[in-house]
């Protein structure tokens, strides 16, 4: 998610506490959940206040977006949410055997296929996650783009993974679900929400 | 599958020894597949042609249809084939613990909303087919409808179901697939099908 820079951009990367500095260090032994592409955090925000005994990492590439999820948390006392400000691509290290869960957030669908690849469950990117994971794989996507969702039960399945639960209306379902801003606004328009969790 | 009656009909279906007569006896213990609508048979007489292995039932209500595929069979040896004319939802008795794997091709998609019941994957029939299965749960299905793949992707995985296998172009993986009649007149149209594998 690209956007112009908010006035406060620099200072409040600067100052911040949430930013990882160096290795990733919680401290303790609780799971480790990460999104990939968190834009302005309220999903990852929520879930890290809805679930202290586990462990969350916002992902975000472009620091514009990434630092008012920053703003937003200078009002909160986290110790169970870090933020990195960096493509997915250069953390392979930081994150190598770490994490449980991979939330993947109304991801850029990429509609031409020329730009699958750059899809976040391409398999390029499944290959990454491999790395990522600590035991148990499990992926979960939101999206209201049937495109990327058809895709990512393609690739998924192909991939190994099996598909545990699955919505074509997640709004409409017992699934307990924590709305990013994205979703918010896109399901106000009565467009139906595709969720799936696949584990390997 | 509802269609005329062949002239052959009451002839063929008094004389052939396909069909099953009382209790179900394959005289081996080799895993037995099911093919709930078998329409005219082409699917179920390849498989069992293919696979000497396994045991097959296919299923069918209506006995036109039926009894076409009961004449293709004249010309066939099979011990491992069986053939039911019967309503599935008439055969919980004799079919109890007895099933492997449930193929459900081309099926009725009952489009409309009233009538979801009665589609092979509502959860009614879940429940009648939990009492068919021996021992692990696999239901594989191949449709050229997607408000129905869509609902049974939704319905599986909700009654507790993985999705081992999908794809939404079957015919451009390397799935081993066996062509029913249906499949090769709309396949050849160039309608794309839809194949799921799921496991509980």
């Amino acid at each position: 998610m690209r956007m112009r820079n908010p006035k406060y951009k620099d200072e409040i990367i600067k100052k911040s506490n949430y930013l990882v500095n160096g290795d990733i260090n919680f401290s303790n032994d609780f799971p480790l959940h990460i999104e990939i592409g968190m834009g302005k955090g309220n999903f990852i925000i929520n879930m890290a206040l809805n679930n202290p005994h586990i462990n969350f990492i916002g992902i975000e590439k472009y620091s514009s977006v990434a630092s008012v999820a920053l703003k937003k948390l200078e009002e909160q006392d986290l110790s169970n949410l870090k933020i990195i400000i960096d493509d997915i691509q250069n953390l392979e290290e930081k994150l190598k055997n770490k994490v449980d869960v991979i939330y993947l957030n109304f991801s850029d669908p990429w509609p031409k296929k020329r730009h699958a690849k750059r899809r976040l469950t391409s398999k390029n990117f499944l290959e990454l996650y491999e790395k990522f994971f600590k035991d148990k794989n499990t992926i979960i996507q939101k999206t209201d783009n049937d495109s990327l969702f058809e895709y990512s039960l393609n690739e998924l399945t192909e991939f190994g993974y099996h598909i545990d639960e699955l919505s074509y209306d997640l709004h409409n379902t017992k699934i307990e679900n924590v709305l990013t801003e994205y979703e918010e606004k896109f399901s106000k328009l009565g467009i139906k929400i595709k969720y799936l969790k696949a584990t390997k």
